[in-house]
């Protein structure tokens, strides 16, 4: 029975899932929980999980949810991972463990909220929120400031001075990815400060490429239509979730 | 050479971190790092964890921080910790895991945003905040209805249906225990409809006694203190952080 992955590619813990079992020769089946149109709240969708969000997993009779167990599980049961994603040794996986740990109450929220708040809105249905978006910038440049002079030190080009990278690289530079949706001055202006995180952003991708990209893709699509219906452009008003079904032509 | 955790157990990570080890007979030695005195934001502590964070742990040349990763951690070398707190088959250790990666963004931020504002604040040197209190309450509202229709479904009394409980149990207990820093009217109100969730704490202390309760002393205490300042006793104002370094008589 093929491993089923409930996924919406807009969705960066969703991508990192995707991207690591085409890493990893995992075969997997991609079943695309569109949340523009909400399916994720479908009842449907509740029978994998309860909790309404992507992604999950299904493999056989076994049914997960949260992107860390998730690659933590992959990883652990198919037999061809190599093993610096998720390493045996007990005080690297401690280490990687506590990197995932972080990052839900840091740049998760941080990069989540000010993407959400200062440009995605209105793609959900809602509006744009600059007082919420400031607060979530505070907590994403903390964020970026602290990769940058703790889980970067070290010698190695990956997370926690590693020479290759762990699921935690991929998760986190997915999380970051997310801020290609923003104009690029904003971008720049945001992530600019921080040499090594910009250059680990590339490392990673070179290490993921040709999946990273390509699964990627969406965001760049995206991009484009959010530049359209920015403010200046006079049309934000206009839009719909409807018009924004994001994946509908992939 | 013995395990060293630094903590202070008015942070409720650090409560469930001492609780794992004197539950599982690992000798430690508590080290305090006295949060109202803000000694996790000094050098010699940055040494420890850069983040300025308690919990963290010291074993022999390995230093942890990210009281999840040192739970498994602790679970994982060392070998009188029995099986249930972090089982060794890899589809109940993955909904364990997916139970603590849920905990982060849900139950952590909405009792701590919450206890914090509606509360807690004076003693830091903060002013209290009823609109952050607020937006706090409704994350801890909708978790715990979570905990009630997602994770306690299943015949066991623990999370996941479990007949004994997790490392889950322990850290998402000692982080609904801080609602007893709160009137209790306000926690009465908050925890109240949730009939499963009250069970489930008392079934997870009458598990871990006498340890548990002997760990939470601290909060009753303080909370004692709390209600000699809250504004209807005129005194808020003239609350000062020394005034609360909370453990200085145990």
């Amino acid at each position: 029975m093929t491993l089923k992955v409930y996924a919406d590619r807009m969705s960066q813990p969703s991508r990192a899932v995707i991207i690591f079992c085409k890493l990893n020769g995992i075969e997997f089946e991609e079943v695309r929980i569109d949340l523009s149109k909400r399916q994720q709240l479908t009842p449907a969708f509740r029978e994998i999980n309860p909790l309404g969000k992507v992604p999950a997993i299904v493999d056989g009779r076994f049914k997960l949810f949260e992107s860390h167990s998730i690659l933590i599980y992959l990883a652990s049961v198919f037999p061809g991972v190599a093993d610096h994603w998720y390493p045996a040794d007990v005080f690297r996986r401690a280490k990687i463990q506590s990197v995932l740990d972080w990052h839900h109450g840091t740049l998760r929220r941080g990069a989540a909220g000010y993407v959400l708040n200062s440009c995605l809105a209105p793609a959900l249905g809602l509006p744009l929120n600059p007082v919420a978006a400031a607060e979530a910038e505070k907590i994403l440049s903390a964020s970026l400031s602290k990769i940058e002079s703790v889980w970067l030190k070290g010698k190695g080009r990956f997370l926690l001075g590693s020479t290759q990278p762990s699921i935690a690289d991929l998760s986190l530079v997915c999380e970051i990815m997310q801020l290609e949706l923003l104009d690029e001055k904003d971008r720049e202006r945001i992530l600019g400060p921080y040499e090594r995180v910009l250059k680990w952003i590339e490392d990673t991708k070179n290490v993921t490429r040709p999946h990273f990209d390509e699964v990627h893709l969406i965001l760049f699509k995206v991009k484009e239509k959010l530049k359209k219906l920015r403010p200046e452009n006079g049309t934000m008003a206009a839009m719909t979730m409807s018009s924004f079904a994001p994946q509908s032509k992939i």
